[in-house]
C-alpha cells in the first residue's frame, strides 16, 4: 500500500472519529502491537493526541521507556486481526510474524510503522504528567502517511463486549458552517 | 424519550466509538451547549472521561467555574441541530431555546440533560492538573441515563471540513475474544 506524507496538524481526519488504532513500539531490538480504543486529539499545531495505555499493558513499559509510538490506521479488512492483537500479549509473541504484518521503518522514531494500516502517524512524548495517575500520554504526531485510497475508508468503533460499530459513509453539511468553522 | 439508569462504569459502549457529542452546563440562571469531538474513556470505575474544551468556547469558562457539565450523545436525527451549535456561541443566544431543545433537570448535577438526545452522562469534575496548559479536562461520570431503543443508534463522527462519518453498522467478533478480555 503506496502512501504519502500528510500534514500533521490535520491528522485529526483520521482520528477525531475515534477509530480503533493499533499502537506499534520498539524497545531494542523487541517490537509489539497493541490495540487501543481510548485517545483523543489535543491540538492542531503542535499536533498533539492524547493516549490512555493501560499498564498491564506489555506495551506500556516498551513505550514509556522509549517515549515514541506510531499510531496505525487499520480499515475493516483487517478486523480480525485487530480482535486477535488485542487478545494476545507481546510478552509470549512476536504479533508482526505471528500476524504477517509488514514492519517498515520510519522516518523519525525508531517504532515501525505497520504497513498493511491505511495511515501510520509517527508519535514522540510530549507529556507525561498524567501517566502515573492515569496512564495518559499526550504525543506530538511528527509525521504522518496517508494512502490515498480510498478516500473514504471503514474504520472499526469498539463498544465493548466484541462488538464494533462500522463508519464509513459520510454525510456533509458543510453548507451550515461559517467560514471560520471550517 | 424514555431514558433508563444505566451503569457508570459502562459508558464506554458509547463514548469510546468516538461519536461526535453535546455537552450541555449552567453557571447561575445561565445555560450552554457546546458540540465536541476531542474526547476520550479513561477509566472504568471511578467512571472517567476526559474532555478537551478549548478555552475560546463560550462554555470553558461556564464548565470551569461551576466544576460540573452533562456530556449528551445525539444521534443522526439531530445531524443539523449539531452542526448549528456547533456554528454559533452561548454568548449571543440560548441554543435550548434557539435550536428547540428540551433541558431536563440531571440529578446529581447543575447543568441540564439534552432532551432529544439518546443518552446523558451527568459530569463532575475530577482533575484539573491539564487545564491551564491543555485545556484537557477529567471528569468522573456520576450518572447515565440511555434510551432503551433503538439499540444500535446511528452517531455522528466529525471528520473536520464540514463532513462526518457516519457508525451504527455493527460487527460482532465476540468469539474470537478470550473470555477475561470481554
Amino acid at each position: 500500500m503506496k502512501k504519502s506524507d500528510f500534514p500533521v496538524d490535520r491528522v485529526r481526519r483520521f482520528l477525531e472519529p475515534g477509530p480503533i488504532v493499533l499502537v506499534s513500539s520498539r524497545r531494542g531490538e523487541r517490537t509489539n502491537i497493541m490495540t487501543l480504543g481510548w485517545h483523543t486529539v489535543l491540538e492542531f499545531s503542535p499536533s498533539l493526541i492524547g493516549l490512555m495505555i493501560s499498564a498491564g499493558n506489555h506495551s506500556f513499559e516498551m513505550i514509556r521507556g522509549s517515549r515514541e509510538c506510531v499510531v496505525n490506521l487499520p480499515t475493516t479488512a483487517l478486523t480480525d486481526t485487530v480482535v486477535r492483537i488485542g487478545n494476545t500479549s507481546g510478552a509470549q509473541i512476536d504479533k508482526f510474524a505471528e500476524f504477517g504484518l509488514t514492519a517498515l521503518p520510519a522516518a523519525e522514531v525508531g517504532a515501525p510503522l505497520i504497513g498493511e494500516c491505511h495511515a501510520n502517524f509517527e508519535c514522540r512524548l510530549h507529556e507525561d504528567a498524567l501517566v502515573d495517575r492515569y496512564n495518559f500520554f499526550i504525543f506530538e504526531v511528527v509525521k504522518a502517511h496517508v494512502a490515498p485510497r480510498p478516500k473514504h475508508p471503514e474504520t472499526l468503533h469498539y463498544t465493548g463486549d466484541g462488538v464494533f460499530m462500522v463508519s464509513g459513509r459520510v454525510v456533509s453539511r458543510r453548507s451550515l458552517f461559517r467560514p471560520g468553522m471550517l
